[in-house]
Parts: C-alpha cells; structure tokens; sequence
C-alpha cells in the first residue's frame, strides 16, 4: 500500500477544479491555498492521484487515531448504515447507549454518564453550559496556550491566535498561563518549581478574577496543537486542588489526547487526577463520522436529574457515529492499542527524538508521551530563539515551510505549528513505518540547521 | 413495513437500561423523560421492539427528508465508507468539491462557495463570523420566536425560551418581532399590513439599536419548531431592502427548510429575495451522517480571497457526510422530489387541514407551505387564547400532551410545539400515508375539542 503509486490526472484536475471552485476552506486566505487532491488512503498512510504516498505523521488533525480506512470500523459503518443511519436524540437507541456504557466503563468510578455532540467545539460548549448552570457562576478560565475549538465560548477559550479575530465572543473568560517548563513564564529552574509556581499563579488569578465568579476552569490534559505541552508531576492535582477550594469545577478537555494518543483512555488517568467534566472528539471513533461528547460526573449529571439541560443538537448521540465508536472500543481492546502505545513511545519514539536533539543544534526541545510528541525548533540552543516568530506567516515562517516541505517531498506529510514538528502517527502504525518516518524528519532537520548555521 | 410487528422485549429491556444508565439526554431533565427505545425504521415509519410502528410526521427533528433508510442514501454512505471515509477539511477531496458544486448550482447567480460545518448551529455560528468580519460590525438582529442552534452565539440568536437559561453568552445580538399574521405584534388587519408594519418595525429597530453596529439580521426563511410562519408577501424583500439601505447582510437560515421541505431548494427561491448568506443541514443529507453549512455570495466570499477566515472544524466538509449529500441530490433530481412536494402540499395537505379548521373548534390556524405546516390550537376562536400558555409544561400542558398521545396511540408521532401540531412527513412519504397520517390527527383533534368544551 505505501509503495502503491496511484496516478489519475484527469479526476486529480477535477477533484482540483471542484475544489478552488466551490469548497470554502478553515482558517485560511482562499486565494493563497493550494489544497492537495488525495485519493485514498490505509493505516498509516493516503496518497494522492499524482503517484505520492504520504506517511501520515498528523493523523490528519490528529483524530485518526486507528488510520486510514481501519477495515472493522468501515464494517461497522457500513452494517449500521444498513440497520440504522440515525434517529433523534430523544430516543433510545442501542449503539448509542452501548458506547455510553463503554465510555463510562473506562471511565473513573462516579462518571457514569455522557452527552454526545457533534464535534470538539460543542462538545466545550456544553460542558462549559453544564458548569455555569451547577455552580451558578459564568466565568471560565482557561489557558494560553490552548485550542478548544471554533464556535463562540470555544473560541474564546482557546488561548492561540485563532481567538483574535473573534473576539469578543464570550464575554466571560480569563485566561491564565500553564506550566511550560522549557521556556517557564514563572521563571523555574525545574519540573517541581514549574508545578509550584504555577498552581500559584493560577490560585493568585482565582483571587483576583473572584473565585466567586468562577463556575470552572478548563484544561487540555497535556497541551495539543499550541505544543503538546505535558503537565510537570503534580501541576493537575494541584489544580482539582484550587477547584475543589474555590467551588469551581475542572473541565478535562481531551478532544486531541483521550482515546489512546498517549496510551490511556483519558490522558488524565497518567496523572493521577479526576476532572468534573471530560469532553472528547477525534479518537472516540476516529473521525470516521463525526462525533464528540462530554463524560459527566454524577454530582453534575444529578443536577439536572430534576432540573432541564438547556442544551441540544439535531445530531447528539448519532448511531452511525456511535456504531464506530463502539468498534473503536473492540479494536483497542483486542488489539492492545493502549500497550502498544506505551510501548511505541517509550522505546521508539522517545530514544530517537533524544538523539536528534543531540544531533541537531536546531532542536531545543523535545517532548511527549505514547505517540504524541513536539520537537521544539529554536535559532540558538542556549537563548532558545525560536527557529520562526510566535504565529509566523509567510516569508517569516519560511524555515519551517522548508522543513515541512523537505518531509512531505521525503513521502512525510507532518505536523508543523509555529517553530514545532509534532510526531502523531497513526496509533496502529507500523514499527517499520515509524522508524522510517522518525528517519525522514530527522533528514528534514537538517535543513533546520542549515537555515540557522 | 408499516404492517410489520416487530417484538423483542429482551432487547427492548437492554437498550433502555444502557440508555437510562449511561445516555444523557438534550433539552431535559433526566429522570423525567422516558426515551422510546427505537428498534428500525424504512421510508415514513419507525418501529419500537415492542411491536408498534410509528408513522413519522416529524421526519424525527424535521431531518429525515428523503425519510428512513432511503437505500440510496444507505448504499452511498456504504461505498465511501469502503473507499475513504474521511480527511481532513485542507485537502481536496473529491465528494467534497461535488457537493458543493451541486449546492452552488442550484442556488442564485454569485453565490458559489460553500463552508462545510457539522450542523446547524455551527453553520449559523460560521455565517456570523463571516458577515462581522465583512462589515467591521459584531451586532446581530435576529428574530423573536425564532431557534438557530445551541452553541453560544446560535442560543444567543435564538428567540424561544431555549435561550433563557443561557444567557447571556453572545453579547452583541438583539431581537426583533417578525410578521405573524394570526397573532399580529403589529395589530394589522391584512398580511399587506402585516407586511409593512413588520418593515417599519424592523427599521425602527435598526434605526434605534444602530446601523452603524449591525453587520448581520438572520432569519428563518420559513419559521420552524417556533411555529411555520410563512412570511407574508413582500416581507423578506422588504429585509433585502433595509440590509441593502444599511450595509447589513442577511442570512438566510435554511436549516430545517432548506433542501425540499416547501418544494424549493432553498425556501428563499419561493420569496422572491436573495440572502448574502445562507446556512443549511438536516434536508442536505436527511442528517444520514452529520453535517451542515453556509453558502456564500461571492461578495462575501471574496473578502476573504487575501484575508484568512478565523473559522474551522476539525470535520468540515466530511467526506462520508458530503456522499450522502450527493446521492440526495441524484434522488431530488430522478424523483422529482420538488415537484412532489408542491403537489401534495397543494392537493392534499392545505385543503385537509383546511378541513379540519372547520371541523374542530379547537383549531385556530392552519398555514404551511409543502410538507411544512402548522395547525395551531386554542381555547377559543374568537379571542384565539393558545390551548395551552407559551412554554407550558407539566400539568399546564396537558391537553397537547393528550393531543399527542392520541396519535401515538394511533400510530403516528407527531411534532408538537407549545399550542400546535406540526406536520412535517419524509418527502417521500406515499399519498396513502400521507392520507393516513392526516386522519389520525384529524381524530386526535377531538381530544383538544373536548379539553376546550
Ligand atoms: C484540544 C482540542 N479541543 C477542541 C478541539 C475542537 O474540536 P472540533 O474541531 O471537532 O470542534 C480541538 C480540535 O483540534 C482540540 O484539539
Ligand atoms: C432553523 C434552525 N436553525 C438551526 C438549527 C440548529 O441545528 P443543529 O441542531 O444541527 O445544530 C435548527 C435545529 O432544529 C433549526 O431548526
């Protein structure tokens, strides 16, 4: 499959021609974008119609956690297509309730209920909705450094430049940083000192926000697309410390890490912590059908035993998403996915990117956990300049264009952000294709170097 | 398939117990619902395992237009689930670009791009996004009784009591009422002056909430769940007209009567106006895999050929979606689903409930357009007092809640709303169903005659 080369110039301009014509495109400048036609793809890889194959090192929007075109949940798919395509909300259904069970089944004891949406985006709002209706207070506070999606309270949590030119959408969040110890905004000389003094900082933003105002905080258990940022020991109980002080409840938001990108169900269960609220997307079913949620702990989910939810979607609970996700549970069980995570990780991934780090004067940094990784570009090791500005665009950003350019040309479609080359691979690729792909961004460094020699 | 009795308590009993333990349900408190354990469905009916069959005049949430399990629909979703059942919103892919090209055929000269969102609500969100952006100004007028989604700025937009406990998460919209012929706001004696006095009032509020503020007025073409208004002539040109003399954008909301629900593509084609925006889900695709989206004038579109849009979905423009999207277009077309639409609206639908006004002192109003109608129900005829108070529950809406068990136990489920019955079939419901359907309400409407003898 990775060496199949597939060529159809005729639908690659048409593909083409449908696209620049009619399909407006995220966060981009449509003029400025040439999006590349893809035709298929498999596990760990998809190609385009002009004979290129791509390692898929991004699992798309890192969702695809179980690949490419994953043969048991295209049978589900397809079977429950057949039984079901989908009824409303109100209804009972049994994949959907099956895949509720499963969820909470994983889940720590005490959270036993979920509320299905659409997507990542919804999924914050109505966890979001949830905490300020059971606290009764409206503010959220939430990290720099952070994405939680694109409709209006998510945008405005999100703490990357994604937010500015939305704002103001959501008059009531405050944003506080989080812990970062290779470039600590609370000037740490180590993990423990970073825990420490940003559990202080955040108390000290409680106070001086009103822990009275505050109904919950809202974290990425480890940061995704702003730099797969892995809390330091201590840093997330601390903060369901300061939540159960203040009154204020703590939303877990592992739309890009839950569901095996670091090895666990909930990324969360690594850190020795119980959030109120999780919500989820992505790994849940892969993307194959969208599909997000947000597991309740039964303190919330009581209240509105009695009390209305005031929140819903057309498509909450939709059995042909729920039907994969319900074949994603059977293939990381049977297939040991979370294992092989671990595993993968710690003697794969995390050996190599040391040595990179030692072999490239451009690597600052690199971190992560399971199959989620960041190797952090800097100008100079020892000021850790990053190789490109913050939110670079253009002729700015060009080293890093360069770098992913050298891996996409190398048959390596990355994960670039900012002056960072993320490392999020399909979770059941293969041990050959990780090494080789790891090989392929380490030759792309070079140009890294270069750029800065 | 609306004579099979299909019975299997086993099953019935399990899909209750995973739904009650583990499902969290929208717009509800938890432990006063009892959500109907559906077991199957095929064209305009759905069955329980308990062996009964449920003609569906809700097409569920006013989605299912080409109805249940249309094969189509199922085989399309099937053949891309084997052949790619997603990739991500920056990629060219090849359903994706033929869908939008069919959305933008369809619709008025200029507007030709289409932003894919999940559904309705963040459609809604992205169309507003887009129009404060053009203009430079946040404020938006929507209607009351109105319902645009769940989502922060969707709730916010929202003129029903959906919003209430949400509030306030948008700071910058403001509502307005629209024409209601039956309950005039403006005390006009004609839909003529119904129309004028709803502009001048329109206007007005422009004038006073301030033009200079207002980047966007969003409408439900043909208001929905908030009772199938049918805007009186020369309404929405009237808007077109205001938006134009103050550099506001109209969005047309078109997501639960867009794609065939009154016999238009988009409902605005039978309304003689053209929107800058317009907003659409449900009927796209029957809701078969979730998606929604916003069909863009060129004039808007444009803004943003050099400007980055700061929007985004992690499953925009899904490729499984957008298949079934594609084969709802072949199915319009090859089954005239327009044309039967107008037809049976005309010829069955409006001369019946027509009918039943006469039969039943009990009804109100009838109005509607396609398979889109409402039969609004009162204690008296004369003074037009609602059966029941707006946003009646419990105790206080017991006569609709009779009204509606009396069709579920003749075999329909019916879509109620405050003091009315809507009727709403899948497109493809047969004449005989149709027929069938109509009876039944008929005869429940004794139960609402006798609540008011
Ligand atoms: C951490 C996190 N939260 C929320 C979202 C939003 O999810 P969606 O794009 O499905 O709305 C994302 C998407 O990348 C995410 O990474
Ligand atoms: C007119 C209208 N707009 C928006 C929505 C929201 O759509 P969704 O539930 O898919 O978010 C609905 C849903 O019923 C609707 O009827």
């Amino acid at each position: 499959m990775t060496t199949e080369t597939f060529i159809d110039l005729e639908a690659d301009a048409r593909v083409r021609a449908d696209d620049r014509g009619h399909v407006f495109h995220s966060w981009s400048a449509q003029a400025l974008i040439d999006p590349l036609p893809v035709a298929g793809g498999e596990g760990a890889s998809f190609w385009d119609y002009r004979g290129n194959t791509y390692l898929d090192f991004s699992s798309q929007l890192v969702n695809l956690n179980l690949g490419h075109q994953h043969p048991d949940l295209v049978r589900a798919i397809q079977e429950q297509a057949g039984r079901l395509a989908t009824i409303q909300p109100s209804m009972a259904n049994d994949v959907r309730g099956q895949l509720a069970r499963e969820i909470a089944a994983v889940a720590p004891d005490g959270m036993e209920k979920v509320f299905f949406t659409n997507g990542g985006a919804d999924a914050n709002e109505n966890a979001v909705r949830m905490a300020r209706i059971v606290t009764g207070k409206r503010k959220v506070l939430s990290m720099y450094r952070s994405y939680h999606g694109n409709t209006s309270t998510a945008i405005t949590l999100t703490g990357d430049p994604r937010r500015w030119a939305n704002e103001p959408a959501d008059g009531s969040v405050a944003h506080f940083f989080g812990p970062y110890p290779y470039r600590s905004p609370f000037h740490a000389a180590s993990p423990e000192q970073e825990t420490a003094r940003a559990l202080e900082h955040l108390e000290q933003t409680i106070i001086l926000e009103g822990a009275s105002t505050i109904g919950a905080i809202i974290l990425e258990t480890v940061v995704g697309t702003n730099g797969v940022l892995v809390p330091p020991p201590g840093y997330l109980p601390g903060v369901r410390a300061l939540c159960d002080k203040y009154g204020i409840l703590y939303i877990a938001d592992e739309v890009m890490v839950g569901f095996g990108r670091i090895g666990e169900w909930f990324a969360f269960q690594a850190f020795d912590v119980v959030p109120d609220l999780v919500t989820f997307a992505k790994g849940v079913n892969s993307g194959y059908v969208p599909l997000g949620g947000v597991l309740i702990s039964d303190a919330v989910a009581s209240h509105f035993d009695t009390v209305s939810f005031p929140g819903g979607l057309t498509y909450s609970g939709h059995p042909l998403a729920c039907a994969a996700g319900v074949a994603t549970f059977e293939v990381f069980r049977r297939d040991g996915i979370l294992e092989r995570v671990r595993d993968l990780g710690d003697r794969i991934v995390a050996p190599r990117l040391a040595a990179m780090a030692q072999r490239h004067p451009s690597v600052g940094d690199v971190r992560g956990r399971g199959l989620f990784w960041a190797i952090e570009l800097v100008k100079d090791a020892e000021t850790r300049e990053p190789l490109v500005p913050f939110n670079a665009a253009g002729a700015d950003a060009a080293p890093m264009t360069a770098v992913a350019a050298a891996c996409k040309k190398a048959g390596l479609w990355p994960f670039t952000h900012f002056n960072r080359v993320h490392v999020a691979p399909p979770l059941v690729i293969s041990e050959d294709d990780l090494i080789r792909g790891l090989d392929i961004i380490d030759r792309a460094l070079d140009v890294a170097d270069e750029a800065i020699a």
